[in-house]
C-alpha cells in the first residue's frame, strides 16, 4: 500500500539523527465522535484504514529522523499508547535500538508543560544543547518523505537558535486552522523568518491570507532545549524550575518495552518522582506552547519556518469533513447513496447503509452510538459532544 | 394505554355481528425499509410501538364488528400471522368463539383474487347474501370507535345492495393516495353515492379535490358476496369461475389455532384444494379490487361510501413521513437533535443517536441496515429497495 510506504521510507542512514521528537498524545478528539471517545481518543484510531494508527503513523513517520520518541500521553491511555508502541516493536516497523519513552502526565495542561517537562528530560539525559522538536499525534500526512525534508530543513534552522515551525502550503480559505505569516527573509536553507502567529480568521480574512502567502500553523516545534528554556523563561521562571525539578526527581525515563513487567504506576514506585509531580504539576499553567513561546518569540524575531512542499498532504484530520480527504473507505459493505454525492460514511463492516436525497452527508455508526450530519456541520459534532456531557450521558462520549 | 383501549373497545353486543371481515395481509412495505423486510413485512410490524403490530390491531379493531375474520397471506407468512393471531387469543384480546380463518395464497396476484377467494369461502359456508368487508391489515388508526361507526354505516349500506367504501376525510393535500368523489345523494344513513374514484394526482389537482369534497381512498370495500360476484362476473366470468371452484375443492378453511398440530401444508393434506389451486390460481388475473370492481362499479352508480370523522385518525403508515404522526417514540435512549426539528428517528434502544443541522432528517438502523434521508425523501426508500435488489444484495430487503 502505497500510504503504509509512504510512512515507514525515509532516507534513515543519510541524515545523522539527532532530533528527539517529543509526542503529545492528548485530545480527545471530539469533533470525531463517535469514533473518538474518551477512552479511545482520535490518536488511538486508524481512522485511515491504513492499519496503523493516527499515533503509529507518527512514530512511523519521525523515525528516521529521530535520536529518540518520547511520548507524553495521559495515564488513562499509557497502556493503550505502549500496546501500540509495541506492537510495531514486535512488527520490526520501529527499531529495537531506538530509544521510544513514555512520559505520563497527571493531567493535561495543555500542550506546555506537556512538551516542557519532556524537553526537561531529554536536557537532562542529552544535554542541554539538544534539539527538540514537538509533532501531533492525530495528524495525517500522505507524503513522509516530503514531511522529513522540511523537518531536516527546521532542524538545522534549530540549531542556529530558532524556534522553528513546519508551515503547512494551505489547500484553500481554511477557517479552522491559525496561520504564520512568514517575511521572505531566509535564516537558513529553506527557513524563513516568521513576522507572526494569527488565530483562526474569518473568511474574508482568510482568504486574504492565502493570497499573502500565509502557512496554516500545525503546531509542529523544533527548537533547541537551551533556546525553549530561556524563552520559557521569560515567559515564567517559576514553571521553568518547575519543569527542572521535576527531571531531577523523574528518575530514569520509562520504555513501552518494559511496560509488562512493570506495576504499572511508576510514581509509586519512584517516590520523589511522585512527589514533585504531585507539588509542581498542579502548579504548571494551562497553555499551548503557541502562545507561551511561538507567538512572543515571534515578536523578537527569533521564529523561522519552514514551508512543507504543496505534495505533502497534511491533514489534522479535524472533523468529518477533514476525514473525507484521507485515502481509505469502509472495506465492507458498499454504502448506497441516491442523489448523496461527497457522502462520508462509516458504519463497519457489517451493514448495509442507504442514504437517499442528503448530499454532503455524514454517516458515522459505532455499536452504541450513531451519529448523522453534514460536511457543513462537522465542526458541531463538539456541541453534540458536550450536549451528551451535560444530560447525564457523558458515558457515551 | 388510550391507544389499546381504543383498539379493543367497541360496543360489542349492541350491533349483530353480521360481518365477514377479509384481511388481505400481503405487500411488502418497501417505503419502510429496514424496518419492513420479505420476510417481515409491515403489517407483522409494531410500528406505532404500542405492543401490538399493525395486523395485531386490525384484528382488535374489527373483531367487535366480525361474524368471523378470514385473514389471506403468502405461504412465507403463514406462521408469524397465525403466531400473532395466536397471541392474541392466549392473551384472551380475542375471543376464542370468534372465527379466524387463515387462507395462503400459493402466490401474491394483487387484492381482487385474495379477496375474491375469501369471499368466495364464506359465500360457501355462510351464503351468498354473506357480508363481507375487506380491510387493509396495514393501516393506523386512532379511534377504533370512530372507524367502526363507519363501518357500521357501510354495512347497512352494503345491505341494500352497495359497493360500500370507507372514505378517509383528507387531512391535507396528499398525492400519495388515490381520491373518491362522493356525490350529495343519501343512498343509507350516512353512506353517499359515489360520482368517481381517480388515480393518485399531481398537488395543484389535489388541492382542488380537497377543496371539492373528495375522501382519501383506503381502499376498503363492505358488500354482499352476491353482488360481489355479480360485479366480478362483468369483469370477468372466468375468474368467478375459478374462485367458486376453488372454494368447492378447498375443504374447510384453517384455523391458526390448530397450526400446531398440522404439517403447516395444507394443500398436502387436501390434493382437491391443491389441484384446483394450481389449475386456477395462475389464470387468476394480478389485478387490485379498485379496477376490477369499484371503478366500474361507481360508473353504474352503485357505490356508496361512508365518511369517516375526522376524529379517526387513519394512517396508511406509507411511509416514514407518515410514520411520524404514530403517537410513538422509541422506548430508549432519547436521540439528541441539534437545529434538527421534525426528525423521524428509529433505532432500537441501545444506541445514543446525535443528529446536526438536519431538519425532517429520517434515521432507521437496525441490525444489519441504516437508512438516512428526509421526509421529503421518504417515498423514494421503494428506490433504494429496488437498487439493493438489482445490485446482488436482495438479502437485505
Amino acid at each position: 500500500m502505497t500510504a503504509v510506504d509512504g510512512v515507514v521510507a525515509g532516507e534513515r542512514a543519510v541524515h545523522p539523527r539527532r532530533l528527539h521528537v517529543i509526542i503529545p498524545a492528548g485530545g480527545a478528539g471530539t469533533r470525531l465522535w463517535p469514533l473518538s471517545r474518551k477512552a479511545n481518543p482520535k490518536f488511538l484510531l486508524d481512522l485511515a484504514g491504513i492499519g496503523f494508527s493516527l499515533l503509529q503513523q507518527t512514530l512511523l513517520r519521525m523515525q528516521p529522523l529521530a535520536a529518540s520518541i518520547t511520548i507524553v500521553t495521559g495515564s488513562s491511555h499509557k497502556s493503550a499508547v505502549c500496546a501500540q508502541v509495541n506492537e510495531l516493536l514486535e512488527a520490526g516497523l520501529l527499531e529495537s535500538s531506538l530509544e521510544v519513552n513514555i512520559v505520563v502526565e497527571p493531567s493535561g495542561r495543555d500542550s506546555m508543560p506537556a512538551i516542557g517537562l519532556a524537553a526537561a528530560l531529554l536536557a537532562r539525559d542529552h544535554g542541554e544543547r539538544a534539539l527538540v522538536g514537538s509533532f501531533a499525534a492525530d495528524h495525517a500526512i500522505e507524503s513522509a518523505e516530503d514531511f522529513q525534508d522540511a523537518v531536516r530543513s527546521a532542524v538545522a534552522a534549530a540549531e542556529k537558535g530558532f524556534v522553528t515551525t513546519v508551515g503547512i502550503e494551505p489547500k484553500f480559505a481554511s477557517t479552522a486552522f491559525g496561520y504564520i505569516q512568514p517575511s521572505t527573509e531566509v535564516v537558513s536553507p529553506g527557513a524563513y523568518r516568521v513576522v507572526r502567529f494569527v488565530e483562526k480568521p474569518a473568511q474574508e480574512v482568510a482568504s486574504r491570507y492565502l493570497k499573502d502567502g500565509y502557512l496554516w500553523n500545525a503546531g509542529m516545534f523544533v527548537m533547541r532545549v537551551d533556546v525553549l528554556l530561556r524563552h520559557l523563561a521569560s515567559f515564567s521562571t517559576s514553571m521553568v524550575q518547575g519543569l527542572e525539578e521535576m527531571a531531577a526527581a523523574w528518575g530514569p525515563l520509562d520504555r513501552c518495552q518494559d511496560a509488562g513487567t512493570q506495576s504499572g504506576d511508576s510514581d509509586r514506585e519512584n517516590p520523589s518522582r511522585g512527589e514533585a509531580l504531585g507539588h509542581w504539576w498542579p502548579r504548571m499553567e494551562k497553555i499551548a506552547i503557541d502562545h507561551a513561546i511561538a507567538e512572543p518569540v515571534a515578536d523578537l524575531g527569533e521564529v523561522a519556518v519552514v514551508r512543507t512542499a504543496p505534495s505533502v498532504g497534511w491533514s489534522d484530520v479535524g472533523d468529518f469533513d477533514a476525514i473525507a480527504d484521507l485515502s481509505n473507505e469502509d472495506a465492507g459493505i458498499p454504502p448506497l447513496t441516491i442523489d448523496s454525492p461527497r457522502s462520508v460514511i462509516r458504519v463497519g463492516d457489517h451493514k448495509q447503509v442507504v442514504v437517499i436525497g442528503l448530499p454532503d452527508a455524514v454517516v458515522i455508526d459505532t455499536q452504541d452510538a450513531l451519529l448523522v450530519t453534514t460536511r457543513q456541520n462537522a465542526q458541531r459534532v463538539k456541541e453534540a459532544v458536550d450536549g451528551l456531557n451535560e444530560s447525564g450521558r457523558a458515558h457515551f462520549t
